[in-house]
């Protein structure tokens, strides 16, 4: 029986999944990147850790069917070659061969690790049953990907799904990207830490004044903003509000787009749960035709910290054909 | 040689194409639809003209291979079912197994009618040597559809692409569908000619008033925007600009989501040509990342009138696997 293992690999730290023929999570590992430590003493770091997770569980390369990793950036996961990452500094890395070399052959699939992370819930999560599944990620920033049937949508150079630089009307925040006013300056960890801050500092009362008075209202984060809302407090609730209407007119264009039967919501700015996703829903479903309102099915991921390793499992494992 | 009809049925008229194995245009046809007579003398009418388009050409059923048919409204192309049609008056019309029937076991192949346009565009149009093709049609409305690698993208129920319904923020006009401030109130020949008027009867200046006094305003259609705008007209000139910015705003989403190498914009509304696409193209690319920007071209279609035959039949052809 063929054991696949998943990597998702990020800025900090990566990590390793061992699953059966089933894509059954056997056995979980991490470790920090060490990105600086260049491209391939990262690839011997993998190679090490997946020879070390086989032999943990008594397995050999032998018993290992492919292995599917899920990077940050942009990939051509038909040649194998991570284009672009800012989070590792890698520009034009060819994954798959250097990797696949390293483990004497087997065969290695890389993607983006959105994509990965939505195929995770597609096969294995939240999206499981459903034909058509639109994965958001609301983290430091907003991404999404598309699953259909299985496959994962790619578009011109596998670009598809940036939702978090699409154009907002009326907002003018830059953005990380140079343009101003895209979704992720506000549906994000990131916009929701900011506009927080930007209430306080134009002299609006809330709890997250006293909590962090003066210079420390830097140190506000979006778990903070969900803290001051659990205390009642106004402004948390009113910042939580207004992206989720945000977060609801992105929604719209992806399910008129791109006709989802399921979205599911994951990342860790979707720890917020229902203080964010109640009023992105209510003004969400007037903003799409019936026949989407009745379709499309809005729910919050269900195997956040596994969801990148099974996918990119799952992944390898179609892939590769077995 | 097999030989393949293409059917782009509207409320109004039916236009027919005979074509070659190429997909070279040999004939054309137009009948009144008769929508009014029921389904099956449309059908029949249809069988009918195929047969006398297969005549003229010397040819007989025994050369044809397959048929297909644009249809408008919702479709279920893999039963090839007329979902629902609002001009025909047609619900759950089995029109591959009718059509096939009258046609004595002809394969017969439906789609929705602006997805045979783009697949026409992308096979022998504008879109022609592209991987990815993103086809939009302003005519009364907006609609749009994608093609990858020669296969449309459906979604859920087959219903991707309703970017005539898509929420602009700050707009509230009453869309056709029931909701406010969808992107067709602003960005078809609909949406033109009504923000023409609105402005006209808050009192501003324009050639238009001229044209058309009184209650004759109620008859200004997009064509005659396009006309002050050549008589040099400022109103008009602000119009167009308005409707292009506003299309851009659409097109940016789209680009983001689907990522096409190119977008092919035809239908009725796009013959106001550079006058409408010289403001949106001016808009759009600030409101796109670089990578689209750098990557994605903005055409014009080239065959407007044949593009929903030649798509039909097109479409018919790779469904049979001829």
């Amino acid at each position: 029986m063929s054991h696949f293992i998943g990597v998702d690999i990020g800025g900090t730290n990566i990590v390793f999944g061992l699953l059966d023929d089933e894509l059954n999570l056997l056995r979980k590992s991490k470790k920090p990147t060490g990105a600086a430590n260049g491209v391939d003493y990262v690839l011997n770091l993998i190679a090490s850790t997946i020879d070390e997770l086989l032999a943990e569980q008594g397995l050999s390369r032998a018993d290992l069917g492919a292995v599917g990793m899920g990077n940050p950036g942009f990939v051509d996961p038909e040649r194998g070659v991570a284009l672009s990452s800012a989070n590792l500094k890698w520009e034009n890395v060819p994954v798959a061969e250097k990797l696949g070399g390293l483990l004497g052959g087997i065969p290695v699939f890389i993607d983006n690790d959105v994509k990965m992370y939505t195929y995770g819930e597609a096969a294995r999560g939240a999206g499981r049953g459903y034909k058509h599944v639109l994965g958001v990620t609301l983290g430091t920033g907003i991404a999404a990907a598309m699953v259909n049937e299985g496959k994962l949508y790619y578009g011109s150079g596998f670009l598809a799904g940036e939702l978090g630089h699409v154009p907002m009307e009326g907002e003018s925040a830059l953005c990380g990207c140079g343009m101003r006013g895209c979704l992720e300056t506000i549906a994000s960890a990131t916009g929701i830490a900011r506009i927080a801050r930007e209430r306080l500092e134009r002299g609006e009362a809330s709890v997250l004044g006293e909590w962090f008075p003066g210079e420390r209202i830097r140190d506000i984060t979006a778990a903070d903003v969900s803290r001051a809302y659990d205390a009642g407090d106004a402004l948390a609730a009113d910042v939580l509000r207004f992206v989720g209407v945000k977060l609801a007119i992105g929604l719209a264009w992806a399910i008129t787009l791109w006709s989802p039967d399921v979205v599911v919501i994951g990342g860790g700015a979707a720890n917020a749960g229902e203080r964010l996703l109640a009023p992105m829903r209510e003004a969400l479903m007037p903003l799409i035709l019936p026949m989407y309102r009745n379709r499309v099915v809005i729910k919050p991921a269900e195997m956040n910290d596994d969801a990148g390793v099974v996918g990119s499992a799952a992944f390898a494992r179609s892939r590769a054909g077995l």
